[in-house]
């Protein structure tokens, strides 16, 4: 029965490409926005980031039907200063929005060296890190993050009252990127839920029990709902932080806001570029990247089995492998796809 | 001799400001620069941080006399886009400069909605928190950060090739400021240098001892010189990421440049301010942070006699009760700063 259950097939990411276009057509999505929607849960899968690509895919599908998600709504500008704009999403599919507001971001920072665009009332962009490696592969350096629905209490709280608000930090870097994708709780849902799946515990203490002890039993967390904030009182008063900014900017709701609702839409969130070719430093910025990650790369490893990699370089690997022997997903999960 | 050591006299505001300023004079500061630096000092010491406060002055006047410390250096523009500019440090005192720059990203916001500087060649500057209220107080959102020399090993790693890199957030608040100043190791050196001197554990781990193991006994992480990154890989990875980008926006060294002097000096930081005045939401900003916090405040604490607070919360009570019966002030240190 686990066996069953966890059984992992291996798809070719231009089928699971083409399914994903496939189910979103029937959904009515036009045919551009399936493609990249289809595209980016492809690409999160292949980059590994299952939990927000094939993973993911149903539930996305789900709150399209439930009227969660309006898959025709185009983002507005409601506000233009010189290098910021709020946009509205208005409930459109997060990734379309989101890849709106990092373009309209990265056009900001080619008139005025940064721009900013701040975007209410949008959905779940899946994987930060698409965004990051966006900007970043088209030459800029980002900084982006949203808000999520309460998920993680506050350091000596109970009850989930923070999001776990990821933040994105990315750059250019050889053709590809640096991309730091980080989530304010030191483990997500979804990789909790896959070492349960998997009969492992956490490498690092992940949350609490319901008994309030700290544990490394992801089916602990899950059931007490009180995962650990990064750093503790660190990693909650920075997700209070980008909540509040994620806010301000936007004019859209805040995690709290969000919390009262059944289920989690209508998301705030931020998008930051920089133009570094006109940077004064320009043309050696390549080689002092080379030179720091060649020094951090020195570190010398407490557990010789094991590289020290920067954010981002496990995913290059994790891409190749992926594109050359197919992207694996669980039986289970590929076979609901399959019926959408 | 150990109560001697660790003896505590209470100093008015007024007398350590004045004492800090007759000191600089000496020094050859002029009168505004420092009662400038002494007022830093002074009020970072007011709010309960010791550490980049009257602590930290002795370092301050020594790094002056070695000449690492230009007093009469003043920021120069090395390049300007519309809403970024790049100023060279010129090595002056790391206060000074921090307060330039987030002064003159204040003004880019005025003109562009938001502006960053980017600052190479700057000093310690204290405590980052000093600049987030600086920008909030003033109504303006902030982010800034700085790198350091290396003082933190990767995750999985034993040799320290990472800044701990403080990351700053502020927002305006009721005449006050909600201030996030986070350094990316769980403690800095100072707190737990100050913990071996209370005789007291970390209350989590905060690094390794020397053979490797996680432990909340910081004499034993001073010793092994291997804290621990808020969030294990997440911390180093935010703190590889805020490095780079230092660097790169500044034209400034890295952490591993700086790590080759003996002694930290020359670094690289980033400021950047948001007007928030201009944003199509500005009239409701208030009362959203207002139902924001309210909420936070509202959360079930796992131990009764500790209230949840917001970033920057204890210091405005710290602040009133300095204010009130003088600044707690180790004897030692008083006496020390009374000969410099």
């Amino acid at each position: 029965m686990l066996q069953e259950s966890t059984a992992v097939i291996r798809i070719p990411a231009k089928e699971m490409q083409e399914c994903f276009t496939n189910i979103l057509l029937k959904e009515g999505f036009t045919k551009e926005k399936a493609i990249q929607c289809a595209t980016v849960f492809t690409n999160n899968s292949v980059d590994g980031v299952y939990t927000h690509g094939i993973n993911r895919f149903p539930r996305f599908i789900e709150y399209i039907r439930k009227g969660y998600i309006h898959i025709d709504a185009e983002p507005t500008l409601i506000n233009k200063l010189t290098s910021i704009e709020q946009w509205n999403g208005n409930l459109g599919p997060g990734i379309l929005n989101a890849t709106h507001a990092t373009n309209k971001a990265m056009e900001l920072a080619n008139e005025n060296g940064m721009g900013a665009v701040a975007l209410s009332n949008t959905n779940h962009w899946m994987r930060g890190g698409t965004y990051g490696w966006q900007a970043a592969k088209a030459g800029y350096v980002f900084i982006g993050w949203t808000n999520t629905i309460a998920n993680m209490p506050a350091w000596g709280a109970n009850d989930a009252r923070l999001g776990n608000n990821p933040l994105v930090i990315a750059l250019p870097w050889k053709d590809e990127a640096i991309v730091l994708d980080m989530a304010m709780s030191q483990y997500s849902f979804g990789s909790m839920e896959l070492s349960v799946i998997q009969n492992k515990k956490l490498s690092v203490q992940g949350g609490f029990d319901k008994d309030g002890k700290l544990t490394d039993d992801p089916a602990a967390i899950l059931e007490s709902r009180r995962p650990l904030p990064v750093g503790y009182w660190k990693g909650a008063g920075l997700a209070l932080l980008l909540d509040l900014l994620a806010t301000i900017l936007s004019g859209g709701l805040s995690t709290h806001e969000i919390s009262k609702r059944e289920i989690e839409y209508g998301l705030s969130q931020v998008f930051i570029a920089f133009d570094i070719s006109k940077l004064r430093n320009n043309s050696s910025i390549s080689l002092i990247i080379e030179n720091i990650i060649n020094d951090y790369h020195h570190s010398i490893v407490t557990d010789g089995s094991k590289k020290i990699v920067y954010p981002g370089e496990k995913a290059l690997e994790t891409r190749k492998n992926n594109l050359e022997n197919g992207i694996p997903v669980m039986k289970k999960i590929w076979d609901e796809i399959l019926k959408l």
